[in-house]
């Protein structure tokens, strides 16, 4: 009985790198997941503020998620948790329902990620995975982009230290407008230096101390710590100036100790809201995900399984959903982080989550202080670098059907928010794709002199028949472009009375359905009904298979030629032998 | 001056066959008008009762909408009036709205008449003709099939004379069991008889006239005035007999004199909840429409302009709206009636619409006692010959997701009603073809001996090579399936430790969208850092102008080859001149 074993394995990553787990790989993955977590702890608390949500469902969004992804995942090196784009997600989510008992956002939140969980693991056992792929690169850059933007605006009220609402670019900055007259000046300051701070820490923490001497991969993680620098420096700022008297926000109490067992909620009034949302945050995660953890798998030549990586985030969020966490997914930035730490294996990931687990026990009340200017400071940091509006150039100056797609989304983001501009994105790039092949390029074709090549006439010097033409067709026939072909055909027809032979130059046709099927059967009726014969030639073995099991090819009016040259060559005969060929040409 | 005569003339069909319009042309159309105003009278009474209007409306909407047509349409035999989906159509909408104030139906639906006309004018003006494409013909027959159905169904409380609810199958045909108790059975059987007549004037009329020695001609016309044999018979029967006052339904007072001069509601609440309604009743109208115009042109060897129909539709929708008509299109019957009466300009449109305004002012009093079981044995015969479920088997045969779509179409319209049912159509067509799509058949290629073309090399015995793959990509690259392409690429070279050169055999791909781009240049980056070459052959034309405003080119780690036996001779070289390919082809 291998075939079980084989299953089993299929699901459960773990026993491929389990069984083989030594001294050496758990040392690499322990440097790891110190790194990360002192990465993570100011990461997951911010995330959750992002999410409006308290800051300790951060902290519990990291820890049972990992060890659910650990045994799940197929990627040695992601690091799942909250993550800038999806707490945004889940804020516009929460938000759309208006709630206001913090308990009940609780809960919701919950269940969002409960939602998300079943979707994925449902489309990782169904192998859905493909679906993500009808979200276009462009468009996926496009929100990213503009959900950064977002992001940075949504903190700019706990950087002024004012209440701003709204889930859209307008809402927020017009609203920070009207409450600038609240701006808290103590809180500006620890804002805006905990933004140069950290700005500087990134761009020139790490030169400066190689500069002096220090270790290039020391370095590195000393300038990743950047953020616990100004989680602590910030933090013992507000406790002994008692800054919190004086109108500072700060975290305030978090509970200490394990994260609860939480139940998400089965009302299906609240699964019908919550419905769509988390199919876009599951959309929007498991592309984020796989796309780095591919990336990051391929360095190392080795292969993700992305309908299995469909499980490891659907077990990972209903890992979040029933311990008081959030929904989560693989970060970019993090995972870039593990893997340059050198994790060698998901168990890194199960390590963090320990210490992830020992700040939740013991760290807690030291972050009473924490300014929220602070975190606020650390998501627009983290996030300004997920901006990058270079992908509106790349796409304008490459096909502008893609910069349609890119600026929409951008701007529908901008304005309605992350739902509205992440569905638009995918509506618009399907719409512009099948609108792009509903017009298909067909080229007129003759011999080119002395070869038995075909080119488009109007390009090259080639010869053509007064009695027959060649239409290469450059696109599978389906039911968006069956009639353009049609009236094509026709209207050539129509203005060349010469013409007694039509020949379908097939080699890129890759699909005939059957609207095109039909539509061809009725272009061949048309044209015998005039005297004309419709001809194909160079169909490809699978689209003649089909044709084989229709009517098509027994009324065809003309033959199926294997090369166009052979086309060619019959058709030259017929035109010798029709005596009226060249007087029709000649009175043309 | 010339270009805004030519635009002039481009929006106004007519004047490209008025001034030549003569005596000879005259008789044809004249003739042909009052056949089709003989099928017409009955038609657009019953039609407006499957709509749920009062029979009044189907004489308005018979008239201006032809004279509308006659003037901006291209098609020279199309007959507009109220046609049998689009009525059902109809019904479906208005009921949505849930009145039951005559005078607010008759509003609404002159309403949806005007918001269609604009939605297929404006459409029209926009050239945006080819969105009608998106509907699948095997969903259209599907459609039309279903609704042929639904509407006989709907038929059935007239035969009987009971009274039944519903827009589904399961509704109308339970709504009947239940109340089949009322049945009346004077009623029962002046439907029957009506029923099983026109069938046989359908099917035996016109033999049996002919074998009297008639002229197939006039049997054919007498066939077609069959409807109206059993109206005046059942009409004088319901007076003669007094069987209106044993509970026979009766059309009752028609008003007589002109089409009154009606205005569509503005309410913007009105209109958006007819807006979708408007927008499916448009596209099915049109397609409809459409199609027997380009048949019937077809045949004399003409041309019909999809854009300007849009526009000819459009102002006959207006025109139906503003003199108390419902929504109207071309009808097949009747159009197919009319060409084969001798139409020959759409003048013929504008006399029916005379021979109708005639009925209007004159004729209404005589219908007073026409029993509606009459009318809906009319429909019944007219749209049974609609219902053609062998598109079942026809798809089956050809393509199983071609099945799929017409199966969904006919089991949702059946199911949830028209429009439920259409929209599904398009959603599943639209899906199913990107799901095709987004797994490309590629093909690993071999050099078949002694030629220099290449083959499957799981379909024949070809050449091939250890240091090198060839893969054939049978599909345009895209969005959808960018990472199925990258998924497939990065499998093959991790299975295959020998490989340093990957060949994209390029012929069939007819785009390269900004996904594709971009993950093919991830794939690049990996293969350079694993030590492979990734190389292109049989780029097309349109393809490498756009690679070439890209970077892909120029970190491209292999080269582009005019033709894949280019690409062959040079790897070939190369295999040779690697001392170790054979070593490692050896080791494996």
């Amino acid at each position: 009985m291998t075939l079980p074993k084989i299953r089993l394995r299929q699901y459960l990553p773990i026993l491929d790198w389990a069984p083989k787990y030594d001294r050496d790989t758990a040392t690499s993955d322990l440097v790891a997941a110190v790194i990360v977590t002192i990465m993570l702890i100011p990461q997951s608390l911010a995330y959750a503020l992002l999410a409006g949500l308290p800051p300790e469902m951060g902290l519990y969004a990291s820890i049972l998620p990992l060890v659910a992804y650990a045994i799940f995942g197929t990627s040695r090196a992601l690091a799942v948790g909250p993550v800038a784009v999806v707490s945004l997600m889940t804020a516009a989510a929460i938000g759309n329902l208006g709630l206001t008992d913090p308990a009940q956002i609780a809960i919701a939140a919950g269940t969002l990620a409960f939602i998300s969980g079943v979707m994925l693991t449902v489309m990782g056992v169904l192998k859905l995975g493909a679906l993500a792929n009808f979200l276009s690169h462009p468009v996926i850059a496009g929100f990213i982009t503009a959900s950064g933007v977002l992001i940075a605006a949504s903190q700019l009220k706990h950087i002024f230290g004012v209440k701003v609402s709204g889930h859209t670019l307008p809402e927020v900055l017009g609203s920070l407008l009207e409450n600038q007259g609240d701006t808290n000046v103590i809180t500006l300051f620890i804002g805006v230096s905990a933004t140069a701070f950290l700005f500087w820490v990134r761009k020139g923490l790490k030169p400066l101390l190689i500069s002096t001497g220090m270790k290039p991969r020391l370095a590195d993680i000393l300038a990743k710590a950047g953020p616990v620098g100004a989680v602590v420096v910030t933090t013992l700022a507000t406790w002994g100036f008692g800054l919190a008297d004086k109108g500072v926000s700060i975290v305030g109490s978090v509970p200490m100790g394990l994260p609860p067992l939480t139940m998400p909620s089965l009302s299906p009034d609240l699964w019908s809201q919550l419905f769509l949302s988390a199919l876009l945050i599951s959309i929007i995660g498991f592309v984020e995900s796989v796309s780095v953890a591919q990336t990051l798998a391929a360095k190392k030549r080795q292969r993700i399984v992305p309908d299995q990586e469909l499980i490891g985030l659907g077990t990972s969020n209903i890992a979040a959903a029933i311990s008081g966490g959030y929904p989560v997914t693989g970060g970019f930035a993090r995972s870039v982080v593990n893997f340059d730490a050198g994790a060698e294996t998901p168990a890194a990931g199960a390590f963090t989550a320990v210490g992830i687990l020992f700040a939740a026990l013991l760290l807690t009340p030291l972050i009473y202080f924490l300014p929220t200017a602070t975190l606020a400071a650390t998501i627009i940091v983290a996030v300004l670098s997920l901006v990058d509006f270079s992908i509106l150039f790349k796409a304008w100056s490459y096909s502008k059907v893609d910069f349609a797609a890119v600026a929409a989304t951008i701007v529908l983001t901008l304005g309605f928010g992350v739902e509205i501009g992440v569905s638009a994105g995918v509506l618009i790039s399907i719409g512009l794709h099948l609108y792009k092949t509903s017009r298909p390029h067909i080229a007129e074709e003759g011999l080119v002199p002395g070869t038995q090549h075909f080119r488009n006439i109007h390009r090259h010097k080639v010869e053509t028949f007064a009695h027959a033409v060649t239409l290469r067709i450059d696109e599978s026939l389906y039911f968006a472009n069956a009639r353009f072909l049609e009236d094509y055909i026709l209207d050539r027809v129509a203005r060349d009375k010469a013409l007694r032979h039509v020949v379908l130059h097939c080699a890129a046709v890759n699909e005939i359905d059957m609207s095109a099927l039909e539509t061809l059967e009725e272009v061949n009726r048309r044209l015998r009904e005039t005297g004309i014969s419709l001809h194909l030639s160079e169909v490809k073995g699978p689209v003649m298979d089909r044709l084989k099991r229709s009517h098509f090819l027994d009324d065809l009016s003309g033959s199926v030629f294997l090369s166009q040259y052979d086309a060619w060559q019959a058709l030259k005969a017929d035109g010798r032998a029709d005596p009226e060929a060249t007087e029709r040409l000649a009175a043309q």
